[in-house]
Formats: structure tokens, C-alpha cells, sequence
């Protein structure tokens, strides 16, 4: 069992519409709606790897009902979400079907309580207790405390089960200083946490921060892994074009998911690499395309860095 | 008791940004969501009046829900929709808080089925033959014939109710045939029923298709109307500006509410134009500033037309 954790979970909300004009009144064209927040997203891949996953943090009001619904139709995620008082967050991705951009808004999500980040907490140790690796995901919502995912990442540590921590910002600065097994910043998050441009020496000054690993997306180039036990970089046979809507999300389930496994570094990356490729291949974002990874898994590269 | 029907009922959600910016990622600062439509926004304008209310038409899944607390919610409107299958829509409004501008997007609506129809076919005629005027307001959701409002038309007035509708397009080309009491179009809605720009001449041809009478809001210009009793124009004494958001469903509610009254023409245009000013003047989006109407009913001019 593998446990991920959103604490600031959505219902991700894709309008499209013919082309977008700031200022107007558009017609929506089509909406889909999926569970969202980076935790469970992470906890689908890790599903459909045939992992057995447990996902938890809050969600609250009417649209974590919606989230729990969808949520309960995904199959092999365990719904242990806690209620909250507050209503969870809705993220909008509007697709302009003559450019294919798309532009995006996110809701701020549900004030958390004190008494609701305490319930949380207990709830948490016990989850941690019974698994093999634990995802601390995405955004904090309003209330919980800066340092969450420190204290997150201590009681999994102390509980001997490894933590992979994926977000950004100060909530990012003071989780690494608990020491987490694997950190997967992009670019410009390990910029941020390090003051660093250049990924190799700001993930070796991530590392002194306190990860024991720093897996940095480079987008289309790859990945950069810099670890204890060397460094790597994996990137996909060819330049791929196609949607990268959670493509990270897909490099969390493949590192966490081989790192259950007991695989080493290399197949860790090639995994992660595969999996993050064939979901930027895939015509449903945020979903990977099997035949793909099947291919990609083979085509991978991975080579050692210094 | 005056009757609202909104087929197409709606979760009206908006959203606040620093500045919207195409193809970028905005922090929503500010999210409020109100029950929508324009019937519902006619419904609780009607009961501000201090008239008693009864709204219907659909609502399904969980916006539609969420639609229906809302409601609850506001004093003075009796809930009676009824429950679809489909899911109700929300509209999304994104105010640019750099510029004030403001950009729409609107979902489609739920599938309603033929049996949904016909379930709704009865329960209107049970509440229209207890109540003093009807609205009919609004888009028509998918599944709906186009021609439903020429039916809920000819239902009222079977029960001698006058009825009032506020739609577009098709729907209220096929409407007004079935002789409603009133039709509130705006200028490009009588444009497009009567392919003529100029609005008395454009007024006259949609009494000929069939509206006893044709009262049209001009925006800032105030309402024009033409009537069997004559014609009229009202404005506010000066020109406002505002938010128009709701100024339309604001001018359906006076007139529906003096009509419901018995008062005469030039009063029934003196209420909803100041209803209507009093709408864009109000700080918050499709509510009426109590001071401004009341001081507005003392200053509307109406001028008596040829």
C-alpha cells in the first residue's frame, strides 16, 4: 500500500471554448470534471500501475462530494479524505479550440481549522503506520501551517517509511529541512528553493538542504536525479510534443512506485521518465497512454552524470 | 403569488483576479457563487418586492443542489423545481480587478428528457392556475423542444394568467407567437427577432407577431415600450454608471410586480426603470440598492411616444 496526500484537493474543471476573447461572453462547448490536487492524481497512475494506494487529506462542501463521487468511480483508490468544514476548491482550465492554449484559474480552497489540522494529523499517523511510501502533494490550503509538510515528513520518517515530497514555495523550503527521502521540484521551483538557475548545483544545495534525493522535471528534456548514490539524467528517446498537464504527477508515481519495489536508481528514472512521457502522449490529460509507456520504457535513456 | 420559470437554472459564479491574462495561470483571489438563471434572479427581486414567489423549472446534480440551498436560503421564494438527471450548469464571470472588465463563460445545461418534459408540462399547469402572472426567463437547456415557451404560453393564458417572457433567438420567435402578455427583449434581441435596428418601428412588428405588448430595454437610453394602451419611453433622470448585471431581470420583476397590482402602464415602466437603474447602481452584481430605487421612483421620467 502506498499513501498520497492532498491536502488541498479540487475538482478540476476543463471548459472548451471555440477561442477565447477577454471581455466577452463565451459559450462553453464542453466541460469535463475530474478529481484533482497533485496527491491524487499521483494516487490514479499509482492505481493503474497496479499499485494498491490510499489517498488522503480534506476535502469539504459540495464539491468534495463531487471530488469523493469521481473519486470512488477511479478504480483501486482507497478514499480515506478527511471531511473539513470549509468547501474544497474547483481549478478551471479553459481550452481555446483555436489555439489550443489554455488558460487557468485556481480557487484559494477551504480555511482549515486548528482542531481539523490536529484531527488530521492523528488520522495521518495512523494511515502512515501501515505503508510502504507515503506522496506529500500540491498546495497548502489556507490555514494549515507553512511548516505541514515538515511535520508530515517527520512523522513518516519516524514511522521508517519513506517520504517523497512535490511542492513548491516556503511550504517546499521547510519540508526539505525534514529530511525527506525524495524531493521532485521543476526547474523553477528548485530555482526558487536554492536561488540556483543551473539544476546541478541547486540540487546539490537541495540535497545539503536535507533531501536525501532531488529529482528535478527539465520538461521535454527529462529528468535530472541527483542522489547519494550518484547522478543521472533520463529523458525520452525524441523530443515529444503533446499535452503536459500532469506530467509531473506521473514522475511522483514512477519514482514512488519503484522506489516500493526496491528498484534501484536507473529503473526508478527510466519509469519515471516513461510514465511522464506517455502521459504528455496521451490524447486524456493527465492520463498515460499504456502502449506508449509499454514503448517508452524500452527507449528511455538514462546516463550518469558526474 | 406570481410564478418564475427558469428551465435552465444555474450556478452564477464569480471569480476575481488581479488581471486576466490569456493563456497564463491566475490565483483566483475571490470566488461567491448565487443561484441563477434569470428566472431566479427575477424570483428573489420579486420577493424583495415584498411580493410571495414561486419558482420553477430544473434542477439536477450537484450544482443544481447547490442552487436549490442557495435558494433556500433567500428569504421569500418558494422552491419548487423540479429534479433533473443531467446536471445543472454554472455560468462563470471572471472580473479583471485592474481593468473592472469582465469575461463570461457559460455551460450549456443539462439533457432533459422527454419524460422530464412531460413531467414538467404538468407540473406547471398545477401551479400556474394558482397564481397572478408567470415569467418565463431564460435559455432553453438541451432536450427542451425550441418551441416550449409557445406552450407554457398558451397554458397560462388557458388559465387566464398573463405571462411574461424574456428569452432570444428561436426560442422567443416561437414564443410570442402564442401571444404573451409581455416580451422584455433588449435591442439586439428585438433585432434579431424583427430584423430591424430601430426599435419602435421593430417594436410594432413584434406586436404583429403576436405580444400584446413589447417593452425594451435600450440600456442607459431606459425602456421603450409598445403597447395596445399606447407607447412610452422611461429613463432615470440622468445617465447611471454600474454593473447592468441583472438590470434586465430587475426591469422583468417591475414589471410583473405592477401588473400583478393592476397598475397602469406609465406606472408599471416607472417601476422597473427604476428597478433597473437601481440595479446598476447597487455595489453588489443583480441586487437593487433599496435608497436609489425609492429615490428613483420620485425622478423616472416617462414620456408618452407616438
Amino acid at each position: 500500500m502506498i499513501l498520497t496526500v492532498t491536502l488541498n484537493t479540487a475538482l478540476d474543471v476543463t471548459y472548451r471554448v471555440p477561442r477565447l476573447l477577454p471581455h466577452a461572453s463565451h459559450r462553453v462547448t464542453a466541460v469535463t470534471e475530474r478529481p484533482g490536487g497533485k496527491g491524487l492524481n499521483v494516487a490514479r497512475v499509482l492505481a493503474a500501475l497496479g499499485h494498491k494506494v490510499t489517498a488522503t487529506g480534506f476535502a469539504g462542501g459540495p464539491v468534495g462530494s463531487v471530488v469523493r463521487n469521481l473519486l470512488a468511480a477511479s478504480p483501486g483508490v482507497v478514499d480515506a479524505l478527511l471531511p473539513c468544514e470549509g468547501a474544497s476548491r474547483r481549478t478551471l482550465a479553459v481550452v481555446d479550440e483555436t489555439t489550443g492554449d489554455t488558460t487557468q484559474f485556481n480557487e484559494p480552497g477551504p480555511l482549515i481549522t486548528p482542531a481539523e489540522w490536529a484531527r488530521f494529523l492523528a488520522h495521518y499517523e495512523e494511515l502512515v503506520a501501515g505503508v510502504r511510501a507515503v506522496a506529500l502533494c500540491g498546495s497548502l490550503p489556507p490555514g494549515v501551517p507553512v511548516g505541514a509538510y515538515a511535520v508530515l515528513v517527520r512523522a513518516a520518517r519516524a514511522a521508517g517509511v519513506p517520504v517523497l515530497l512535490d511542492t513548491s514555495g516556503e511550504a517546499l523550503r521547510r519540508g526539505v529541512a525534514a529530511r525527506p527521502e525524495i524531493i521532485k521540484p521543476n526547474s523553477a521551483e528548485l530555482a526558487e528553493l536554492t536561488g540556483s538557475r543551473d539544476p546541478l548545483p541547486a540540487s546539490r544545495d537541495a540535497r545539503r538542504r536535507g533531501a536525501h534525493a532531488v529529482v528535478t522535471s527539465l520538461g521535454p528534456a527529462g529528468l535530472l536525479a541527483a542522489t547519494a548514490q550518484g547522478t543521472w539524467q533520463a529523458a525520452p528517446p525524441r523530443p515529444l510534443s503533446g499535452n503536459p498537464t500532469g506530467a509531473g504527477d506521473s514522475v511522483v508515481a514512477g519514482l514512488l512506485s519503484a522506489l516500493a519495489e526496491g528498484l534501484d536508481w536507473p529503473d526508478r528514472l527510466t519509469r519515471a521518465a516513461a510514465l511522464s512521457a506517455a502521459t504528455v502522449l496521451s490524447p486524456v490529460a493527465g492520463e498515460f497512454d499504456p502502449g506508449a509507456y509499454e514503448e517508452l520504457r524500452r527507449t528511455v535513456r538514462v546516463t550518469n552524470g558526474s
